[in-house]
């Protein structure tokens, strides 16, 4: 079957830099499928990576290979690594990026199956330059991987321990119900906070940047320019504005750490 | 063959939903083909949506697939349809989407030949998300058609008259020639009108917001800077100044609606 | 092997033009393997789409067509022309695209083996529109060449020397060091600029806009928010902000021709 390889990096739609990645892919594995999983991540943000990551892997086949180069300390000593996670051993997917954190909310959703580092020069590109190693280590690895080539001849094989995790906030039990903060905008202007439908399964009202969200089960329960909570369909409560930007109506640059309130 | 699937939506592009249609796809129908229409349409705007699908589909082959995600109705009672379009009964294209009207400029060009609602939950994941309908019901459907399964066992065949319709403003006749307006602004910032070639071949100046623009044949025609009208490559009159932004220059957030006067 | 064609053009993310001419390669080569390059080349940016198509183009299998679109002359007499370029006769690549600049910087990296001006009607779209020659005549074109239709049949073979080329600023000596200037921006706020590896082995300090930029091997090597200047990875010296955007601390709406200063 065709191998499967997916991207995800913050080089922002239409970069150069994607089809170079693709090129290296292609002129190594003519038959390879390449999805975009996104480029789209803000610059250097290791956080919303992570959970582009994390929410698009459940979707893709067993086998499939994501690469993700979100990468700020690109030249510096930091380790790239190469991860199998899955349900089973026969359901496993490969990821392969810097260990910064990027693969660590994919790694507490889905059992780890090994962590090897990624130091075999003979799989990287002949000369690789000291900023990109997306297109000079990690595709050239990666496509090594989708021929076949064994994951114990990528490099070491590590401890589970060794995977740098991010912390997310986790929100805190208030005597009205549940303080937490917004960890990310989507491209509507939609900010998904760390509430989780398991946490709050039934959250009345959320206050955020002085305003009130009321929740509905869906948009179409509320009017155009409603200010509503919902859970999205990741299962985390998403701050919105029916038809309309609430990223823009809270008048945010950046809405990452403002702090929610939800009642239930 | 391979089959082969297009996508549509108002997600934006870099959204990671994209690549989770992407993903359910690729887990059912290992060889398909996906081609991205547009992920750029404007949040919610129906009528762009249907025209960009318009303008696609008699590009594509037989037998592609089109799935059309712009649905402000997500989670209410909103139909979701399967519509079967082209030249004869050999020459079909078909289209999944929320019954809202994306699929009815398409459906003026070209005849229907079938239209179901999408109604077996065999065909769908396993537990649709209540605001994710384009990668829990349409997405799976498409890919079950894609693998050969007949439109009849998507759900009830319904007449064409179910389709929901959007209007779309006809241009009146003036003493001076046609009063229409603006349809939508494309990434340039060029304004699409409702002139048409058909309706006005040899338009000479169309006036709108305060500003004059003077038809030519093509861009090459006039300097940079210059106001111009011209056919575009739809048949459709746009509004643009040459290597400029029309929409920027007539200071419009918002340009859909504005009046335009075409004389002859 | 599967056909690669790969599109480059200024229609920006999510225009529906660039579906249109997937659907056209589709239609003719029902197995080919397509791959953007860029479509946010800015706006009839010649200089910008030469720079992403020769950036490109060497991590590309042999065989592989280009076909590029920035084309502000479309309509006019401007020509279009088909150009073959590689290594050895053996590793050559096609590019497709009007007879502008376009293929000037890639021309001067890589040995042109033929340039065929594209004349043959019969391998065009049955009836091109005025503006849109990439999706009714080098889309097709490019089909055919993928189907094997040798490059004679596409027109008339024409010597090197027809190439439109376009003029690349470079350096000046002076008495500290170098004076070359900003070439674009990406989409991180990286400056580009005329300063080779080649050139400049060793830069110290540039400065441009009034700011001074330290030169380091790469990112790590200095905090958040720095202003510093590091050789990308395609060899040319780039004025960056460590983790921020250098076109916009410099306050640069178009940041092109910005004069840069570099001692040694």
């Amino acid at each position: 079957m065709f191998p499967l390889i997916t991207l995800t990096t913050d080089f922002q739609p239409g970069s150069p830099y994607i089809a170079q990645m693709k090129g290296v892919l292609y002129c190594r594995v003519p038959d390879v499928r390449i999805v975009d999983v996104t480029h789209a991540v803000p610059p250097q943000n290791i956080l919303f990576g992570a959970f582009a990551l994390a929410d698009t892997m459940p979707y893709f086949p067993a086998g499939t290979i994501h690469v993700a180069v979100v990468d700020p300390g690109v030249g510096s000593e930091r380790e790239l690594v190469c991860v199998r996670l899955g349900k089973s051993a026969d359901q496993t997917q490969t990821v392969l990026c810097p260990n910064n954190g990027l693969v660590s909310v994919l790694a507490r959703k889905f059992p780890v199956l090994s962590v090897n580092l990624i130091q075999n020069p003979a799989l990287f590109s002949e000369t690789p330059s000291g900023t990109f190693h997306g297109r000079d280590i990690l595709a050239p690895v990666a496509a090594a991987l989708a021929l076949g080539v064994p994951v114990s001849e990528v490099g070491e094989a590590v401890g589970l321990e060794r995977l740098v995790s991010i912390s997310i906030p986790e929100p805190e039990k208030t005597p009205a119900g549940w303080r937490g903060q917004v960890l990310f905008a989507d491209s509507f202007g939609n900010l998904t906070t760390n509430f989780t439908r398991e946490l709050v399964p039934n959250p009345a009202l959320v206050t955020a940047g002085a305003k009130t969200f009321r929740f509905v089960r869906t948009y179409a329960d509320a009017p155009a320019g409603s200010l509503v909570a919902l859970f999205g369909s990741q299962g985390r409560l998403e701050l919105a504005v029916v038809n309309g930007n609430a990223q823009e109506i809270l008048g945010l640059r950046d809405p990452q750490g403002l702090l929610a309130d939800c009642s239930e």
